[in-house]
């Protein structure tokens, strides 16, 4: 009755996973289960589809979308060729873009993306952009054709939470396409922040994977995206300086 | 299976409900049902058992335990009389204890309310103070024998949120009786925060009854709790400062 | 021209300087002088005054009044004994009174410290307290007569900053005497920030002592004070949402 | 003897002003005076140097150097055109480069931006770009040979102060030029924290020009700049969870 729609595709769930840093598959699957997620990355340059076909299983055992990335790539033409290798494995004109600029921080290269995202677009892709938290980045981002933009809060891995909440509401203010917090989530309470500021999805990967209970974690971040949701659209209460008493109870 | 207990009594949920501020009867108890709340404040000053029995009836016919508060009293003198008022009206020895210092704040007076507690303690009451976030404060009420802590997270009604999560902390990690953070919270992020500090239950009523739409946030306060407590258990990633790329998926 | 009265006495300097954790007498003595400082705390459980008589040299060389303070005191009756011996051997009323509650918080014990401020207030003393963030409690203080209070930032030598402005902010609107930070302080920026919140005075020992280089942190908390001040009074932009550029220059 | 040193060109001051917003002239030089500042910019899209020649009698008899700045531009041509203008009529190969995407936010356009100071720098300028606060894009920015990088801590004229102290920080470890932090200073504790954080200087107007007494706010931005800067220098103490007392005072 709420759901996501990227791209003229509906999703009952707001949480999108990503699968690295899991344990072992069997906890994957657990987690993703527990997610409730309907849409899940996965790195092109890390997997083979041939090989460690049994990613794709997981998936395809419990209907979830596969939305492959490119993580790894450090330039526009890297992450061309991936894209496109990945359709032609899996079937799908959808990719989640990385174009980072380094190792150390992961952070995208905003000129790589911006031009590589152009490519997609024009080649038919459904591009859904892992971003900085530029607003005007992801304008532009928008304005070339990407089905969704997704800033980050705080570096991949880093736990730290979202850095910048100001950005991410100019980000929403301004967008047309869904804006999907993507990076630097570490626990659900963030999840539900990202939610709360008016972002549309929150993608996630580490903050399950790497919990000390994957599982249980990604319980918890279900129910923070769902709670973070229904807290925006309820409309909470202003912030005031000085204590309000309640009032009487009603008769 | 992970019931709260407070003085030996097991409850399933760990949101607490204030009734204050609800628009009617009629929301409020679709908001009380939605929050899947075991037990709800009372103001014992403002309502009286008598004439406005409908907001007992509401408890009563959904199961939910009555947690009459000592709201609106300045002394412990007037605190002690209220309570005793309402375990002779209500039939419980269960008391929320408040005696704040003024009507701008709202804040605790730490003097009286230590004095109220031990005296109520003495009296046989099962005594639940609203604190401050000071530590020392809360440990003292614990012992004098309150059944529990419930130090604010900021001023009653300002929805800021947790001013002061450092303390918060240092409460739980002294406490041997649980920990309950009542007011302040404003939105679903804080609710979820608060669990995630250590927090055995959160107590809230304006950031529901008073939102746009209550019952909406109702479930939503619901959803975060159990998410934050999620968070909690599971064990979250550590903070990092730098990116750390998700390692190949599991084959 | 602006200075800071203290139960009828004015001082130049808003910087008020602790002894402890100084690497050397000579270092102190540098750091007071670049500091500016007019008062600087000592404590009397851990200096005596005839053998250890340098410190109280070097505060009488540079013209530097001594505040004796309770430093290592639990109780009020441990408290006034210090406070009394302190102003045997001196010769001053002044007293910084601390009462903490335990070793690993060093945080004020509420009851012990009211107690020991009232009995101090009517034993004639000038009582400067040491107090937590609470407004109530720091209310409380200055009703029964003390020339000053004197809240925490965060815990003493934990470098924390000032962990709930707001609170700060409440004590300041409702204080009739002069407010000073006292504790917590670890940077340049948080003393600053101590002076905007509209504290009179910041009091700090170990952000200078325990620096790398205690002399020039001494002189940037001089100036992060007179800064702080500075802008206070000089009445700061209102914050915005959005951007606003600067208007064609005058001409 | 800590010089700031832009291109080979040293300073005394670490805090350069903007000369937008005062209001009046007479109140401008008193506040440039006060702020101690050796550089500051002015638009040339704002002022003729003809007609306006007041803004540069001041700057001349103070012997402040002017730094044009392309303020109002929204693309690399118009930004090149105006450097060139400011060139031909100041007889500098100074510019402070502003290329912004919309004027709600005043954001730099981070294509526009690297393109035009590609160019100039091609074109022997010594350029200093605003940037916003991706240490991708500053790095970048340092590749094509700007002088310094200025990042912003927020939105012109927002008074938000450093939104993103984590970003600030990665931009300055990574730097070989000076980096200034520029935009979003409201209060001198932000400027303090801006020089704490590893900034080498910080460029602000409206803080000053329209605080409600410009040549007070001047004064304690310049105390703020080198309180900060000496706490940098000095070495923070680290940040502990609980408290530390003071040792005993050296004898």
């Amino acid at each position: 009755r709420d759901p996501l729609v990227i791209a003229g595709h509906g999703f009952g769930s707001r949480l999108i996973m990503g699968t690295g840093g899991a344990p072992s598959l069997h906890i994957l699957e657990e987690a993703l289960t527990a997610s409730g997620t309907e849409m899940t990355t996965v790195a092109m340059r890390r997997v083979s589809t041939q090989t460690e076909g049994s990613v794709w299983d997981v998936l395809r055992r419990n209907g979830i979308r596969p939305l492959p990335n490119t993580a790894g790539c450090f330039t526009a033409t890297e992450a061309l060729r991936t894209a496109r290798l990945a359709r032609e494995a899996l079937g799908t004109e959808w990719v989640k873009l990385e174009v980072v600029a380094d190792e150390r921080t992961l952070l995208p290269d905003p000129v790589e993306l911006l031009d590589a995202a152009e490519h997609l677009v024009d080649d038919g892709f459904i591009v859904l952009p892992y971003t900085n938290d530029d607003p005007v980045l992801a304008r532009r981002l928008e304005q070339v054709g990407c089905a969704a933009v997704m800033p980050l809060g705080s570096p991949i891995g880093s736990g730290l939470g979202i850095r910048n909440p100001h950005n991410i509401e100019l980000i929403v203010e301004q967008a047309g396409v869904p804006v999907i917090l993507d990076a630097g989530i570490g626990t659900a309470s963030e999840a539900a922040l990202a939610m709360e500021l008016g972002c549309d999805a929150v993608l996630l990967a580490s903050a399950v994977t790497r919990a000390h209970e994957p599982v249980l974690m990604a319980s918890a971040m279900r129910d923070a995206v769902t709670a973070g949701r229904g807290a925006r659209l309820a409309g909470r209460i202003p912030v005031r300086r000085y204590a309000e008493a309640s009032s009487p109870a009603p008769e």
